[in-house]
């Protein structure tokens, strides 16, 4: 009998995979871990939903969703042949590093600079994963003290970062801290850069700002989208780049030929055809995070100012990790990351009202009891 | 100003992307040529979407498809943990690359086998594009006349088939000509194969015999199913793969963490509890397959025997290429391939009553007039 441990890629034996956030089937609790919308999708999306759900389905979507680019490069002032549309943003974070990053063990002429994923730690921990997977190199550069994106010249001085690496992720605005980097300082960085740059704005429509101009300005930076949390959609997998047409149709050559299902196309379609509905909910989240911030730092939570839907904090007396196990028994799911540098902190979706009054209740009755 | 073609690897510039067939908006058009099934989903399965098309949107899908896989489990006769799910059964061919073979320039112990994707030509044109995405080697190998299984013996004798090579691919139903392999023959090529050989199982539902106990029997089998063709779904992208634990955690240990689109799992999930709907439109296909293949025989097609839910014909008087522009011209489209081995043929997909007799009717038109 054939022993199968020695037919997977010893690379792949030796990898551990990545840990999404838990997606449990408890009713009642209140889900504030993975940083999903506390609102449902607009009426006139799960309407358009409904409508779609016929005898079409027995068909291929449209392999390369071009209604959706097409709508999409009318919102962003550009053409539909800049944009990839994936499944989920994380297919596109994926197939980048496939397309721009050369595996670590692989001859090259352009020296180990080409095998390089770079990214400011913590950032999101798919990357290392991903670099990992394709047996690339990482290179994980600290940022400033509070999260703070350092300048180029900071970079420099310190010798980590490298301007030349095949491919650098910049989550922006950044998680886990929520911190928002300001466009102007993101463009010094991508003038400075060498090699691909991916600014990852998951969050940015609940940001001052966004640095969707710069993909469009300079030929080796990508914007990533996603229409999971903004707009209500993590089900049904809809993300997109934007960006120049090499680095696009090279994205385009390497995934899936039918990578988006089409009901997910049907519902990223509908959405934009209903902003005004989203934008609502996204003065009604920036209303919460910012009302859940100062009551948090009243009760002496250390708060990270917050351009995104979720907050990070550092909360009192007890250790981050043990308030996690606490505000679960009350049937509250925040985030905590068993790491070194994030482990203080607690990560903390924006929920709905009632769900930041019942947070703020049992972290009052937190701090009040005697705990274990 | 950085030139962005420098970015892109080597490699990924010098891919040509696989080709999917047409998916034309034309109303009115019959569409024979992507094997699509010309019934609907089951009004169950289409209503079991409109109950889940609510505020559930806004969360993540189970990132595992658990209750998806322990039905497949029961119906299979194996645990939850023999089955991974897909976005499409072309993910998870695309992960059986890239967990099993190694890029052909990387040093490795095992020799260029380790890095070589071995399929049956003609077969399904994405096993190479999957390949050489991944930088591995190719080994086409020719089929026995008329597009038969060669035995071991015979492929041992002519010395090109590879008994330990990395990843196998045997499409199984045999496509593009429908043919249907014993299980027995099957077994006897797992039996001398060294890697892993998946067998592609894309049409099994429309075949007299299926081999997916040599999953579940031989540890580096693999066998891939799809919800696309005989369940009406490939709209939602949904395939899978059951084998042996350790193949099955390294593609799991890979795989995007939410790469199965919420509703899809759900119409899938609906579609097993709702087989005797399915089963019933396979017996319809099949009749309509014998009809259309005894039709065509008697106007001098020359016609393989089909196992699947689509025929390859070699067309009378005029060149295949020339038969697709002309069927085309009367709004029904059939795929016809442009490769040295197969551009002889015409692929037509199995239709529905009025499909059938509309590509008869246009086919006798065709034998009839005169052509340019």
């Amino acid at each position: 009998m054939i022993n199968p441990t020695h037919l997977v890629r010893p690379l792949v034996q030796s990898l551990s995979p990545y840990v999404p956030g838990e997606q449990p089937k408890i009713t009642g609790l209140i889900k504030l871990n993975t940083n999903e919308n506390p609102y449902p999708p607009s009426p006139k999306v799960l309407k358009a939903l409904k409508i779609a759900v016929d005898s079409r389905l027995r068909l291929y979507p449209d392999p390369t969703a071009k209604p959706l680019r097409e709508k999409l490069a009318m919102i962003h002032n550009c053409q539909p042949e800049n944009i990839i549309i994936g499944n989920g943003s994380d297919e596109l974070l994926m197939l980048a590093v496939r397309a721009f990053v050369e595996p670590a063990n692989a001859p090259t002429q352009r020296g180990s600079s080409s095998a390089t994923v770079q990214y400011f730690d913590p950032s999101y921990s798919l990357y290392p994963v991903l670099a990992e997977t394709h047996g690339s190199l990482i290179n994980p550069v600290p940022l400033n003290e509070n999260f703070e994106l350092p300048n180029p010249a900071k970079l420099k001085k310190d010798g980590r970062w490298q301007f030349d690496a095949a491919l650098s992720f910049v989550t922006t605005p950044h998680a886990p801290s929520g911190r928002g980097f300001s466009t102007a300082a993101l463009e010094v960085l991508c003038q400075k850069q060498k090699g691909v740059i991916i600014l990852d704005e998951a969050y940015a429509d609940f940001a001052e700002e966004n640095a969707l101009s710069l993909a469009l300005k300079y030929p080796h930076v990508l914007v990533s989208r996603t229409f999971s949390k903004a707009y209500s959609l993590c089900f049904q997998r809809v993300g997109y780049f934007v960006g120049s047409l090499v680095l696009v149709e090279a994205l385009q050559k390497i995934r899936d030929s039918y990578n988006v299902n089409g009901l997910g196309q049907v519902a990223a379609l509908a959405t934009l055809e209903n902003l005004p509905y989203y934008k609502n909910n996204f003065a009604k989240i920036i209303a919460n995070r910012s009302r859940l911030s100062t009551e948090l730092a009243a009760l002496n939570f250390e708060v990270f100012p917050s351009q995104t839907n979720f907050i990070l904090t550092r909360p009192p007396i007890h250790l981050a990790e043990k308030w996690s196990h606490f505000l679960r028994e009350k049937k509250i799911l925040v985030r905590w990351f068993n790491k070194p540098n994030i482990n203080q902190y607690l990560r903390i979706s924006i929920g709905s009202d009632k769900e930041v009054i019942a947070l703020l209740k049992a972290i009052r009755s937190g701090l009040k009891g005697s705990w274990n």
